[in-house]
Formats: C-alpha cells, structure tokens, sequence
C-alpha cells in the first residue's frame, strides 16, 4: 500500500528524476518503458508543462500542402503538420489542400475573440442578485482595472451577465495576446471578482469561480454563440470542374448531400453540422503544443454551403471557439515549436496567423471527406490507407 | 508553384523517406525538424497510421496513482499515463486519486457498448422512407449477415431509424470487440446499405453512407442518449472527513458549487455538466494511442451527486461516449502500446478494463478541480504548477 | 384571511356554482364577470375537463381555406377553424392554403406515433441499475401485460431505455388510440411500475413515475428524435410560377432566405427551423379542444427544403412531436367538438385525419410568412390587419 | 372548386358576416355552428384580432387562489383565472397556492425585459461581414433613431450580433411597454434595416428581417440566455411542516425527485427542467388574451431547488423569455378584458404585474406536480378528476 510515485525534492525535471519513475513503474507493473524513456530535450524545459515526467508519447506526424491561403494573417502557401496515427487523415486533407489549392485557396477572416472565466455569484434571492448585476454594469471601469492588475497581456473587454434563480453568472471576456489565456484569466478574474466581494455595498452569500458558464473543455451554445478562444470563418469557392476532376463527385450531389446533412445535424442534436473538423484541429493540436483538451470545444463548426449561380460550390466554415495559442502552454517544447515556426508561427504576434491556418485546414478536409462519401470513396480510401496491420 | 510533398513510390514508410521530407520542409520554410527527426522506432510500422511520415511530437508523459478501481473489468491499483503539456493536470489527478483511493476507490461499470455508421436513405416522399423504415426492420437478420460478411469482430446488434422529410435516417449499432472499430463498421455498413440499395423492391432515390446522424468526432444529442463507443459510470462516496483533511473544502460547499454549476449547466447548453472530462481523456488518448480527435465526442459527461444522509458525499460522472480501443489505430506504435500494458490493457479482451481505468480517473479528476474550485486554491496551484517559463 | 373560493358540495358543475363563483370574484375584486358568464352550454357537461368553472373565455375564430390535403387520413379539401387574438394570422395561413390548393395540395404522412411516461428507477449503484435493466428488456412481455389491464386503448409498444449515474431512465412509448393519452399511459405505467417493483427480484431504492424524460409540455431532444404523439410529414413541390404570382417573391430568394434561416436556427439553438408552426397549432388546438399546454412539444419542427432541378420549390416540414386528439379532453365540449365536427374528425378512428389536417395547415402558413419575409411584405401585412385600436 | 370563404366588403366584422360563414360553413361541411355562433361581444371589437370572424370558442374557465404574491409590481392575493379543458389542473395550482400561501407567499422579480427582431445580413464574404458589424456598433445612436421614429412606446436598447458564416445575424433588443412588441420591434426594425441598407456605405448583398435569431413563437437556447419578453424569477421557501401536512410527502423527497429530474432533463434535452410551467401559462394566456403561441418559447424554465440547512425547501423557478402584454393583442377583447382586470392588470403600466402574477403561479403548480409524483398520488387525482366522460 505504500507505492508512491518518486518525486526528486531538489529538482524533478531532471532525467534522473525521469528515469526513477520509470524504474518505478518497471517495478509496479512489470513493464519497461522503453520507447516513451527515449526524447531529445533536456528536462528542465518541462516545468509549468508536466509534472512527474516519465517519458513521452512520440505521435506519428505527416505533412500535408501546401495550403493556399489568403487571410489577414495568413498568406501565401503552408505546410501543416499533422500529428496522429489515424490512417487517411494526412492524405485527406492533402487532398483537400490540392482541391483547394487549385481553387484559388482558402479565404480566412477572424470574426472575433474572446477568453472568458465566468464566476456565479450567490445572493439571498433573485432581487439582490439582479441589483448586484447593475452595480457590476456600473463599476465595469474598476473592475476592469482590478482584472488587469495581474496581467500585462490580457485585457478585460466585458462582462456579459446571466441571470438565473438567485444567481449572477458573470461571463468576464478578455483578449490575451499570443496565449490562449485560461490561466491568465483565471488569476485576472479572481482578482476582480475578490475585490468586488470586497467592494460591493451589499451581501453576497458565495461566489464560485466557475459555475459551467465559460465552459472550458466543454462544448456549450454558449461558446457556439458568443465565442471562446477565436472565433474564425474559413471559405472558397470551388469551381464545378474541379469538383469534378479532383474529387470524382459533382457540386449537386455534394450539395444534396449537405442539406441531408444539415437536416440530420439539426436533428441529432449535433455541435457540428460538418463532416470532421476534430480531425484537422487535434493533429494541429498534437503537433504544436496546442492544449489539445481544448478539441473539446475548439471542434464545434457552423457549415454553410451554397451552389453558386454559375453553378459552382460555395463552402464556409465556421469555427466559434477555436482556442489557441503560440505562446505558453506547449508551445515551446521542442517538436512542438519546430512545428510552430514551420507555419512561420514562432514569435509575437502570430496567433491570428495560426488560427487562420487552422480553419483553412479544417475547410480543405470538410471538401475532402464530404466527396469521399459522396463518390462511395470513403470505405475503400479507409481500406486502402487505414487498415493497421 | 512545383512544390509538391516527396513520397517514396517503392517504400515510404523509411527513415529515408522521412529524413527526405524533412529536408524538403527545410528547403520550403527554412526550419530544420531536428526534434521532430529524433523517434524510437522504425517507420515500417507506420502504415495504416500516417502518411508522409516526417517525424514525431514529443508529448511529455507524467504519471499518476495508484489510482484505486473497483471495476467488473479493471480491479486494483494502477497507474495512470497522462501525455500533456498542461502544468498542474497531473498532479491535480493525482491528487485526486488520493482522495478516491482513502475513499475505497472508484466503483466503475460499462452499461452499454455501441459504435455506428448511420446512413441516409432519400425517397420521393415522406410515405416511401416510412414505407422503406418498416422493410428494413423486417430484413433485419438479412441486413445483419450481409454487413457481417465483412468483419470479424463487429456484430451488427440493432438498426435505429430516425425520420424526417423524405428521409430515413439508419443507426446501425455494432460491437466491435477491442478496437474503436469506425472503420469496420463503416466498411460493414457500406456492404449492408448496397445490398439493400440491390435488393429493396422499391425506388431508392439515393443513399449517403453518413449524414450527420453518427455524429464521428462531433459531440451530440444523440450520442449523449444512446452511446457511441462505450457508457461507462464512475461513482463513489467519500467520506467528509477526507474531502476535509485532504481537499481542505467541506461536503456542504462543494455539493452547493454543484447546484449552480447544475443550473450554469443547463442554461449555458454544455454537454457536459461535469468539471474537465476532457483533460483526463485527452492525456490518456495520447499517451494510448487512441483517435485523439475523439475528444470531440468523449469528453461529454454528465454528473449526479449527493450528500447522503451520513453527510458523505457521493459523486458520480456518466461517460455516455467514450471512445476506446486496445487493438488497432495507434494502440500498437511503441510508446503507445507501453503505456496501454502499464495499465495492463494490451492483449485480447482489454477494451472494457481500459475503459474502466479511463472513467475513474476522469471521476479522480472531477473532485479535485471541484474542490480546488470551492477551496480557492485554483488559480493559486496554477500560479504554482503551471506557468511555463 | 379566509377568502375561500366558493365550491358547492353536492354539484359544483352547474349555472349557480359558476354563478357564486363570479359573485365570489365581483366581491373579491371589484370586477363583474358580465361577458365572461356568457356560455351556451349546461356546466354539467364539463366534470373532467374543469374545477371551480365559473365561466369561459371566448376566442373568435376565423376559418381558413379551402386546404386542399393528400393524406392517408385526410384526403380532399378542408375549411379550417383557428381560434386566435393575433391579427393576420388567419389571413396569412389562408394565402397559404390558396398557393398549395393551386400546386396540388399538401401531402401528408403519419410516419410515427408514440405516447409515453417515463419514470426513473433508482438503485443503491449504476451496476445495480443496468441489471435491472436486462430483467426489464426480458420481462417486456409480463410489463405489457401488466400496463395494459388498466387500458382499453393503449397498447404499450416498447420501453426504451436511457442509462446515467444510478438511474435507469425508462420511456414507455404507447399508442393510445383517438386520445392523446397522458393519462391514460400514466395510469397503465404506474400499474407496470407497481408490479415491477413488487416483482423485481433485486433491490429498488425508489422510483418516481416522472423524471423529465417524457417531457410532457415541453420540449426536448428525446421527444423531436423520439417522437411524442404523432410524427407527421408534411410535403408539397410548388411551382415556380405560382410563387412568383401568388407570393410576390421567387424561388431563389425564399431557399436563400431558407438556407440563411437554417444556419441561424442551428447557432441559435432553435427547436424549431421553420417559420411559425406554433400559430397554426395553437389557434386549431384552442378551436378544437386539444390540450393547449402541449403547443410547448407540439411546436417543434424540422424543415427541409430544395429547389428542384425544374427550378420549382419542394418544400416539407415534419412534426415530430404532435400530440392531439379526437376523443378525451376538451374535445367533446360544445364549440370544440362543433370545430372538430367541421373537419370531419369527430367519432372514432380520426385521430390521424387531424393529425394530417394540422400539418397540412402548418405548411401553409411556413410559405406563407416565408414569402412575406422575403416579399417584405410582412410588416405591411400586419400593419394592415394587426393593428388593434 | 368555387369555394370561397365569404367576406364583406363593406365591413366584415359584423354578425350578419359571421352568420353569413357560418352558414357557408353548413353548406360546405353539414356541420351547423351553433355554440361557436354564441359570442355576447359585438364583432365591430374584432380588428385587428382575426380575419373571417365566424363565431368563438368557449374555453371553460376556473379560478385559483388566493394566491399570495410578494413582488414588486404584483403584491398581495389573487384570484387567477384560468382557462383549459384539462381536468386536474385548477384544482392542481389551487392546491399549490394554498401552500405557498401557507409559507408566506411568491417572491417574484423581473430580471430582465427585451422584445426582439433579429434581422440577417447577407455579404461577399465574413470580412465584409464582419467590418459591417463594426459599422453597426459605431452606428448605434443613428440606427436607435431611425427605429424609434415608428413607434412610441419601443425602445430599442441595444442591438447584439452572431456571426457566421458571411451573414450578421442582428439581435435588436427593446423594451415595448405594456405592448408584448412583436409587430411594433418588427416595423422598427425594418425601418432601420431600411436605413442601414441606404446608408452603409458598403455593399449589403441581401437583408432579411428574420433568420430563425429572434425565434418567435420557437423555443431556443438564444431566448433562454439572453432573455425574450420578460424574464422572471419566482421562489419561495416552504417549512418542512407544510409540505408534509398539505403535500402528504416530504422536503429529501421532493429534493431527491429534483436532482433525479435535473439529470433525466439534462440528458434528455428538454427546454425546461421544471414540471409544467406550459400549463399555468397557457391557461393564463388563453384567460387573458395574450398571444396563446407564445407559450412555444414561454414555457421554457430553469429551476433550481436547495434543502435549507433548517431543513426546509427551496425552491425557485426562472422564466427566461415569458411574453406578455395587457396592452393590445387580445388584451382588449371582452371576457380577456375581464380576465385582466380581476387581477388588477388592467390599464396602463401593469404587464409587470401580470407577469409577475404568472410566475408565481407557476411555481404553485410546479410545487403541487412535484409533490403528487412524489406522494404517488398523481394518478389517482387525475383519476378522480380527469375523466371526462
């Protein structure tokens, strides 16, 4: 009963430390962690990413391009690494990337952005908690200032206010530069919300830092409405001959297909009436340090397709909660950093380009799969390409 | 514009080949892949996991235990692998797996097991698809020997059918042994859908093999209800004094955190109700080998919990689709298949233990960032844990 | 204190109670019931439908039509009642029915019909729970039984079951006959419940006959995937010329416009992607006797529409929870059952004649505030005849 | 095939009008009308409420109460008049009332006030959709004018936007008076999409007045978070005594009926995790002359229980877009008139009282639901007072 996992007092980041729990684990369970115990970086950049590192998990990456893409971020052409060990998926969206690419490539537009902790506030009843919300309206400026006392990226942009029984669910919005902020907001809004406890002339029973209203991790209508992270619009116009040439399907049925499957998303409750942006968004994650617990909410998409008057196929994604970063989190590991600055997203100031490229890719998969299935291609690309062993 | 991705036409699953793309991504982008090179294994076991293999993300490891599960598949100590580059989620699922192993461990239990391919059946009118539902539950055991001729794992268990407009949209449910099996029941599936395409006696306007209604990768109403992948529940009762002594927070504060949250929840139209399922189910996805992309889905939940009449506290999270597998997609690349046997979940008929062993860190986790939430200690373990660099 | 609502012991349901009653209220409130004691009926027709009756509310009713239907039920042309305040309404709808009567009439499909209690059952754990289940799948037949002895009419189909936590979630689904049936499923579920729990061989902890997986009244997920009383399609294919003669608009504005609404409706949230199915319902389900609370369920709706390939407008709306009768309820009360009488769907075995009236109406009503939107005509229209005083 | 409905040139809101329908309706259906013909107002009131007048259904009507309010508007006993046809239900919200009057009463507050239009506008692409956005903002002051030149009562408060896609989906908040405002927000908002379409100056492809984003007459997760009409909490504390002596159960009964429902509502996707908020509401609404189709989105609710630390219950109930008016619609039309003014809501500056009124009935009934599903005494009340015939 006494197997603690060894931890180095003086400095666990060390391979030392590493090596110890592997001993550990050798020991508890029998097996040699021979494969994860084999990484090329020193230890010591870990800290504030890990604690007990063992080892790691090497993820598979392929590369997939170039993507064309014209966004106010991103320009010109990409080649995206994606992490997975998902057959098929790296030919897919190179597919795409071909189509796309020939098309004139992807349009990309940030249509907004927002990192949020959302804290509920408790009161005796409903009446004090809707009077707290108007003092909140009222005191936004010091609130604000109390916030980004603890932050030199993050700024509070607003608060939006639910009102709920005797509950006030503050949903404080901030922008955070490079990062993607959880963190930073977190401390920022403990802040604020401390000193409005502190502040406001009235009782307040509790308040909660979290109360499932920024929903981080989670997919919620909330995000899909207001945004979470980024919110990113991807879209292109693709000519009925290269839908033809390309994609051995046609822009009707494509089309067809998309109302049946809007009607299917509708009615299955779905958060993504799309094909699979998961599939781009987690392999990007992977390879660049993302917070890839962030697929959670980052995958929901709004699809909306049009055949066009001269009979070609308009198609536009859009991503409500996109979360991420080229700042903190992973994003300076080794690998993941490689992959980083081969997009050219390495250093300040390139968030927007990294979201754009992202929902670009995402944009060349959901052409992709959606003519695999229209064309009956889909089980015998899988059976082709996805059969392991 | 001749900037086209190398790959090998003889063999180009090689250390060759990749070393070769990695040259051509530092001729395109000026970034030498000197990390992402360095890999353990050989890139002969790739197929059917990637294309245009370049290299690897490191994804730092941490371990967490012993986690303590009283499953009917996984029973005993473990411990757990989590891949992450997010500071302070091991060591707040460890911490978690303290509170639940003084507490007697983490009772879990599989309800139900389900994947699915769900095609659309288009017909003239609304009276044909209704007409076509009631032959294709007449057919049923037809339906099931052709889609089972392509499998020998998947068991086509059920057909749902779904109606709107002139359509009819099937859920076919499989069990699909150890593997995930998207695959194979796709594949089944296909072969099932022609022979009715074949064999139905009436017109058939079209078939699409996916419309929205298995929702792969996407979170939904209808996986939430009916499974996809495994149901699993995680439930345990602890004991006040430990949420006490060990999560410095009380059973009376934490289980009203938990009605507003239920509240937050419910408005916010989150799919889960839960803390941060997804942190859990990310790291271990990584660290296993699983479709990390479904996250997407598997990170729902839906939690229940009381004060019982002891005061004890009684927690319980429902996975309602997880998505898991111990044979086939990334369960047998090196690293991946290491972490799968410390949990003792390589070989035959481990799927349900490894679910298990999922579930109840997930629950581990679910205390403890609810507790660090109602004691105020999150943003302060953040500041110490996680800030990277 | 004691202002206690006059009720008369030996007959509360005649002209004199109901006249003490607005006595009572005069008294109370200083307010004379003149118009409101104004009805054409002897009070003893209401036991069952009313407590405390003291006088009636008169809706005005218009009719609208012809409404030219092609049902299974409902075949040929109809003048429909819609009792209502709202101006324009009944106008609107009858525009409606004249564009459809011009293209051919609305067809009509009865595709499902369910109607359902669902009380949950509570155990001492989840694995306790899914047991009872399997004994529930494999006892369907003695439940059925049991459930029935209390019902002429309804027949218990199925009982699906829906699994969280400790909970085992059952929905009996029924089909009631000429009756909407809550109470009467009710009633035979409580007796299926009864003898469940004194048969059932393990430990029940509880179980309570309602736990918000019916969703009487309100609308949900389960009942628009499920269905809730009737499952109705609604179709028609109107030509392109009588869009544009009748409607004042075109076909390629009204799908733009549809498209632009569908994507709005899926952001939203919406339980319903259509126009206005709740004024069509609302004013027959006052008109005829329905329970009007069910407008909450009844209301929900799917639309899917196309251009077809001859350019015209293919057009259908599905009702998946419609929940009306012809027998039971308000529907044999003097004006309703006159309303009822009107369509032809008065005496036994025309429930599903209704049934397809009502969607048939409710199409109408989609093209035409669809077309009035995109005429912008619409709040001309109302201007013209909403204005009251 | 010469049907057509008659109608007066001259002035078809007079008896002999409606008699001239009702004959044709004998004509055509050989159904004579005669209780629908039996209305004690003259028609010459109806404009503005209906078109093609033909007679009136009689809702049979009881009354409730006293029912005890402590709100800021409503305070005080009332007597509520409501009308249904559903046996059970006056006698239920009697009961209800009876108890809450008991424990002191219904504290009602109203949390927030918005009547919206939610016009959509069409662009190239998102960027010009998105810069158009911008635009608005910056436009607010210009555009308020331009909607407020129609009206005297609405006040356009803010307007909120969504993006998606190349579409600004617009949501223009007002508050309307004692008006509920759909048509007065409908041709304010078209006056200034008017003046936004001349004035931009960049090119708008398209507008739309409605696009499925204020959801009239439609339940949505949008009007449940941000608020349609008014949204009012009701709550109230019952002593433990009561609910045993009146209610036959107990408070860790009910509150465990609660969280079993919360789950089941949760997981089950309903728009309200309540009881039957639809059933006072309808009721209230038919009785009083309010847009009865409405119910679609005002039943919805949030409710939130506790057991006090004394042991007693907690309970409260929000409705987040209840819509209602005492100025215009069927306010005005005789018995509804008289519905009003019993409850003190007739005149001006009185729709806070009623909706106040309405909420705590409605939590009366969710009270006495509750507590006969828990006692098991549903069946049998409806038993005794349900059957009709």
């Amino acid at each position: 009963m006494d197997r603690k996992i060894p931890r180095s007092r003086d400095d666990d980041y060390t391979d030392q430390a590493a090596a110890d729990r592997r001993r550990f684990v050798a020991e508890a369970t029998g097996v040699e962690l021979e494969h994860v115990g084999q990484y090329s970086f020193r230890p010591a950049v870990l800290p504030g990413n890990i604690e007990h590192f063992t080892g790691v998990a090497q993820v598979p990456i392929g590369i997939a391009g170039p993507l064309l893409v014209n966004g106010e971020h991103a320009s010109g052409e990409f080649f995206v690494p994606l992490a997975t060990t998902e057959g098929t998926l790296v030919a897919s969206y190179n597919r795409g990337m071909k189509l796309l690419r020939a098309a004139g490539g992807v349009t990309t537009t940030i249509v907004d952005d927002a990192m949020q902790r959302a804290p509920a506030f408790m009161f005796a009843n409903a009446r004090q908690a809707r009077d707290f919300g108007r003092w909140v309206s009222e005191h936004f400026d010091a609130i604000k200032t109390q916030a980004e006392t603890t932050t030199r990226c993050g700024k509070l942009r607003d608060i939006e206010q639910y009102a709920a029984s005797r509950f006030r669910y503050l949903r404080f919005n901030y922008t955070t530069g490079d990062a993607a902020g959880q963190n930073m907001v977190g401390k920022a809004t403990k802040a604020a919300c401390d000193w409005i406890r502190a502040t406001y002339p009235g009782p307040i029973e509790h308040y909660f830092l979290e109360a499932n209203f920024a929903t981080d991790k989670k997919s919620s209508r909330i995000n899909m409405l207001r945004t979470r992270g980024k919110r990113v619009v991807a879209e292109a116009t693709i000519p009925a001959d290269l839908i033809r040439d390309i994609m051995n399907t046609d822009v009707a049925t494509l089309f067809r297909a998309r109302l049946v499957s809007h009607l299917g998303g509708f009615l299955s409750g779905v958060n993504n009436n799309g094909a699979h942006s998961a599939n781009a968004i987690t392999a990007m994650f992977i390879a660049t340090g993302q917070d890839v617990a962030n697929v959670a909410e980052s995958s929901a998409a709004l699809v909306h397709a049009e055949v066009t008057p001269q009979g070609d196929y308009y198609y536009t994604i859009t991503l409500p909660s996109l979360i991420v970063a080229t700042h903190g989190g992973g994003t300076a590991l080794p690998t993941q950093r490689e992959c980083l600055r081969m997009l050219g997203c390495d250093g300040a100031g390139k968030v927007g380009k990294f979201a754009e490229i992202v929902a670009a890719t995402v944009l060349c998969g959901e052409l992709s799969l959606g003519s695999a299935i229209t064309a009956e291609e889909w089980v015998s690309s899988h059976e082709q390409m996805g059969r392991n062993r």
